[in-house]
């Protein structure tokens, strides 16, 4: 099992926007150089997670992206899902219906035993997910984080954030 | 997050391997055979499984698979990781190290929070699978699965199995 390492990167970028100020936004050109990646592979994980409609991208020489809710209304399990897609880690093939052993299709209505297990794992594994909030991760890098780690990236948001005149889904 | 169609294959092999009698094998052939796989895909999987210690390989003419050891002592974890590898699904980059906001190396002491909450989730996905015994596996299929599916494949392995004369691990 193994996740892209855009879903890294998704949580970092999205994180960094919960600490622009307002509705400012940042551009994905900032936030691929702050992370040391290429702007052109971030650009498909920043879409994916407008298309999500966890981020907005604002058009124009000074937009950029920024939240489309409150940090305290996104959740890992929803960045995940953004960029890996919402399909199951475990996918049944039916392979008990595919050999000899067939028979017919009415002995097939409940789901493989196999299956269901293997679900009820995945749940355990969103539920965690769904657990952690943006806002947590955030405020738990401002508590516990090296003060000098979070004093430099507060300063490079700072340095490229860009205030907006359109009001934000942010604002209350 | 996708997880291999190899960890379906296994499973159902492993559930089948736990119906052979006393220390009896089963050909890699008939498994395919009983899930309509073809044979040299299956291998790589089989082999997967015999590396880990949870089939054995018996050589000869007569030979086969059985389990390495009870089914009471086969989890699905243990199968999922045979063919997945035991790598956490989400694999920290560090990409918190990599830009410009990178400070000097004692600010990274403390794993990344965001990696910390990933690996979390998981811990809850990997015991979920842990609490699922192969035994647990073969023991609903028999009280819960449609009868005549049931009864089919009991007589697919009855006709495939092949009694040994050596030990098997199985065997208490």
């Amino acid at each position: 099992m193994k996740l892209g390492d855009g879903v890294e990167a998704a949580i970092h970028c999205a994180a960094t926007l919960a600490s622009v100020d307002g509705n400012s936004t940042m551009p994905g050109a900032a936030l691929a150089e702050c992370f040391g990646l290429s702007p052109s592979y971030l650009l498909k994980h920043l879409n994916q997670l407008t298309a999500a409609r966890i981020l907005e991208s604002v058009p124009g020489p000074a937009g950029g992206y920024r939240l489309a809710r409150a940090a305290e209304q996104i959740t890992l399990l929803d960045v995940v899902l953004a960029i890996e897609g919402r399909e199951p880690a475990f996918r049944c093939g039916e392979i008990r219906q595919r050999g000899p052993v067939k028979i017919d299709a009415s002995a097939y209505v409940k789901p493989c035993g196999i299956n269901v297990a293997m679900l009820k794992a995945e749940r355990a594994y969103r539920a965690a997910l769904a657990e952690v909030k943006l806002s947590d991760i955030v405020a738990e890098y401002a508590a516990e984080g090296d003060p000098r780690s979070y004093a430099a990236s507060c300063a490079f948001v700072e340095r490229h954030q860009r205030p907006q005149k359109s009001a934000s889904p942010k604002q209350p």
